[in-house]
Parts: structure tokens; sequence; C-alpha cells
């Protein structure tokens, strides 16, 4: 599988040398949200996602129960982005020494706990030690799968579709980061996160779905993940985008606002490439059933990497979307 | 599984809640060394470990392809404590800024894949972040296992054995933290741990090994994870604990040697309770194998805790081993 471009990236692919080949048993290896362990007909698909102080949250913004859902959330979503259905969870957990014996280990594992209830997985192990700082919870979701949606099932003319509304988390950052409070909306979507596992289901269960993955990078980039790994380009209509309500109000305009919803990379939506005309006439039963929007946002196309297609200016080649080492570096 | 005293287990028990049902296809859950799911004749065995600068290693001490090595080992150990085969690594990594241009990732990179390598696993995905710091890994180790080899089969009367020699790592740790260069042996002992995957599967075939763990929190504390999980008391015999070559140097006697040797949790050798009588024919054999000593330290009997016989003041309650919030707190 080929991967996006970018600095995190270039680690990874250090990381992975030139040898593709897969261990006997493991299905799905480096590139995707999933490995994914040959299992009968129920393979297990295995995921780690880690959570930094200062990086992923801060202690100002969330309480520890908030801290633990959205760790979880976080990792719990990878499986929704292959379809698998969560079944365990292990935590590894750096507590700095203040917090070793106060009620911060209390609330993160209720808020582990509970995020894992929430799609149905439990704890069933995992590792803690004191560190000088900062807090750190790594979590590894675990998760059985018929048949894993990866990202690189897209093909030319497919439609690019996502989940819910997008930029309400990074809204609820960008508040904060100048001193604000964000709106209850905004901070919930930051918060706690809902990993979208049934929607990622239900989108299987269509048969007319050949990529998927889940927005852990902002729209940009991971559309542009798809498309990379697909082999093809997307094309985003900014027009369609489904930007959350109020974020306009925060970024104090509608092109800052798009931006916003294209790039934040802490709206744990879904996106898919589907057949073409195939999610449109299901897209009520979508909504009814989630109580969530599902929005054609663009296209796969021949060529490569991201293009928004504003409403004036004609394409505007996109660099990606958030970048946890662009963010430090800068 | 009942799990054994002190701050951490408080943590994980905590984590845990009430809850010990285990999700369905989940074989082994909570208190043990791996997570087990179901595969057919061959389940998986998944964990995870975290290693954090300046808790588990310091920059000073390793080079960067050391602590790769090292972070992958440890993890890789707690699979050679089930008896399971390794397959696979997931690769969790928080690189402060500086290191994300630098050779960091690409040392880290190459000790995490010639550990894994130099027991069959390979890596096949992960996580890769910048964070302020501190240098943080999670490794999550995958492995096949037929019949997962628990701490809890321990039977009163089996005997305590434990693999090559204790409390060279310990040794190396002490000698930098005051400010020496350890000597190589005790160095390599720190910064290369090999994971006993080999000696486990031997020790498994035998037919006649009740419980196994390995030595990640020292021989006290992890004889004491044994005995507790299996409802019984761990009796040492100080004079036989094999301590490495050197250690007496460095602690300034005997007497502090062994207590090295007992409570230093760097070894990642194994520890097994055996039917009496099983092992002690298979020992050459053992060494033969393997080059390395295996060695009858104590006994399993009725009670509950660990006690060391000493040669002249009779037996001694331990407190068990290495314990991160202990070291950090007091």
């Amino acid at each position: 599988m080929r991967l996006g471009p970018g600095a995190e990236f270039d680690v990874i692919r250090s990381m992975l040398g030139d040898d593709t080949e897969l261990p006997a048993g493991v299905l799905v290896g480096p590139g995707d949200d999933c490995a994914v362990l040959e299992s009968g007909d129920s393979p297990w698909a295995v995921t780690v996602d880690m959570s930094i102080e200062g990086v992923h949250f801060r202690r100002d913004w969330l309480a520890s129960h908030e801290i633990g859902w959205r760790s979880a959330a976080v990792a719990l979503s990878d499986l929704a982005a292959v379809a698998a259905e969560p079944v365990a969870l292990l935590v590894s957990l750096a507590l700095p020494p203040e917090d070793a014996r106060a009620s911060t280990g209390p609330g993160l594992q209720r808020g582990i706990a509970e995020a894992g209830t929430s799609v149905g997985a439990r704890i069933v192990g995992g590792d803690v030690t004191t560190a000088p700082g900062p807090l750190t919870l790594d979590l590894v979701a675990i998760g059985r799968v018929r048949r894993p949606l990866l990202r690189d099932g897209g093909c030319v003319g497919d439609e690019l579709w996502v989940t819910g509304f997008l930029g309400g988390a990074g809204a609820a950052v960008a508040t904060w980061e100048r001193g604000g409070e964000p709106s209850a909306a905004h901070r919930q979507a930051f918060a706690r996160p809902e990993p979208r596992v049934k929607e990622a289901q239900w989108l299987f269960g269509t048969g007319r779905v050949h990529a998927l993955i889940d927005l852990s990078d902002g729209l940009a980039g991971d559309a542009g993940h798809i498309a990379t790994a697909s082999g093809c380009r997307a094309l985003l209509s900014g027009s369609r985008v489904p930007v959350a309500d109020g974020v306009e109000d925060v970024t104090g305009g509608a092109a800052a606002a798009l931006r916003l919803a294209l790039s934040a990379g802490d709206d744990y939506e879904l996106c898919v490439a589907a057949e073409p005309g195939a999610l449109g006439p299901l897209r009520e039963e979508f909504q009814e059933r989630f109580h969530l929007p599902l929005t054609r946002v663009g296209r796969l196309e021949d060529g490569e990497g991201v293009t928004l297609e504003g409403d004036e200016s004609g394409p505007i080649p996109l660099e990606g979307g958030f970048n946890h080492f662009e963010r430090q570096l800068r």
C-alpha cells in the first residue's frame, strides 16, 4: 500500500524499511488504520493510538474522564475505519507522580470504560507506570472484522462522502487556544467524539463502498490518504463540506471555517469512496437511523493529491491536513 | 485471576472495576502478561509495553538503536511469558521535536526491527507523533500460542526455576546512577535483553511446567505474582539465586548483590513453576541448547506472599520487586 506525503509518514516509512512482505497470519499491515490478523471467517483487527497531554489534549480543557473517553474513542475510531466490531481495549498509561495517588486514574478509567462500552468493547489488560510527565495514554483497540474495508479500494469516478459535521472539534481547540470557552456543541465534539462503528458497519453492509477512513488528519488529509492508497486524485467541493454550526463565528468568516473543517484533525467522522450513485438514495435512511448527515463532498479522479474545487477561483491544490510534526515544529 | 499487591496493581484493579467477565473471543484477559484472542487451534497473544525516557531508560545511557531494541524486547518478553511465538509489532512513538528531524527515529527503528527479527516478528504498523517530551515508545507485540502458559497454574510443591543470571541489568543502572560506567556484560544485560522466546517454548514443550512469567518486576516480585495467581506462597532460597558475575563488586557485598538480583526489574529472564523433579534431569540439555543456566531457586508452598530462606537468619518476608510508583514517589 502506498502511503501519503508528510513528515509523519516519512518516519513511518523509515520504520518499515523496504520490507513489504507481511508475516504469516497477518492479512493487513502497514499503511492502513489497523493490522488485521487471520482468524477463520472473523479476523481480528488491532490498532494503537497514543494521546499525549500538551499535544492531543490539555488538562485545563478536559476533565480526566473526558481525557479517557477521547483517548479510547480515537483508537476505537480506527476500528470503525476498517468496519470492525470493537471487542477489547488494552490500556497503557503513564501517570505523572502527582496523579498516581490522586483521582486522575479512576477518572481516566471511567472515561475509557464508557467509550469502550458505548461500542461494545471492554478493558482486558494494560500497563501502568509513572513518568515525570506529560500524562500519556496509549490505547490498543481490538475488534473483529469480516472483510476489512481499507483505504486502497477507491476507483476513478467514485463519490467521496462524509458522516456528520466537520470543524466543531477544531473550533473548540481554536477557541481554547485564544483563551476563550467553546460552545457546548464544539466542546462536546472535541471532548467526547463518538466512534462511528455502527455507521461504518452500515456503510459496509451496502456492499457499494470501496474505501473507508476515519477523519483523524482532517478531511483534506484523509481524503488524500484514500486517494494516494487508491492511486487517484481526490477532488473536494468546498461548498458541499458540512461545516458544523458556529464554526464561522469562531473563525470570523466562511472561508476560514471551511479551511478549519478541511484541516482540523479532531472530528473522527468517516470518509468513504463509494460507487457513483450508490449512497444518494440511501442518504435519508442513514440520517434517520443515525441522526447524522451523510454528505457527498467530492469524487476520485485520475491523477494524484487533493484538490479543492472552490465556487469562484477554480481548483486549489491542498497541502493535506493536521500534521503533528508541522504543528510542533513551526 | 488474582492480582498481586502494590500501587501499580491498585491502579490496574481500579481500571478493571468489578467487571471480570471476558468479552466473547477473548480467552485470557486482565492479570496475565498478554491478552489471548481465539483463533482456531492457534490463538493470538497481544501485549503492550510502554518505555519512557527518564523512567525506563536514559539517553545518556543508551544509543537510539539500544532504546529501540530494549523497548521491543520488553514487549516481546511478555509473549515469551505465555510461551507464544512472536509474529508482529505495532510501534507507537512520541518523539520530542528535536528528534523528529534528527537521526533518532531511524536509530529507534533499527533497534526495534532487530529485536523483532531476532525472534521472528516484523513491524506491521504504528503511530508516530511529536510530544514536548520525554521520548516515549509503546510497543504492541503480537504472537501465536497453542495453549498459553499463564501465571496461575502453580501448585503447592512445585519447584521454582529461573533462566539465566539475575542482577546484571540492575547493576548497570546502579552504576550509571552513581556516575560510573558499567561493565560490558552489565551494560549488555540492560541495553540488549534477549526475549526468552525459544526457552519458553522449550519449557512449555516439556509438558511439566505449570506456570510461567517473565522477570520484569524482579524475581521476588514476579515469583510473588505466580504465587498470588496460583493461591500459594513462594519460598525463595537466597543461596540458590544465580546472581550475575560482578554484581557483588557493584553493590559492595553479597547480601546487597542478592537484594539487587531479587528486586531489580530489568532482567527479562523467565521464572517457572514446574512439577517437582521434572526439570532437574533436563537442566543440562537446556544449558547446552541455550548457553544459559536453568536454576532451581525455590518452591511453592501453602500460604501467601514471598519468603526468602536465608542461610543464617531463617525466612524473611519480602516486599516484592521493582515498583515504578514506589521508585518515583519515595
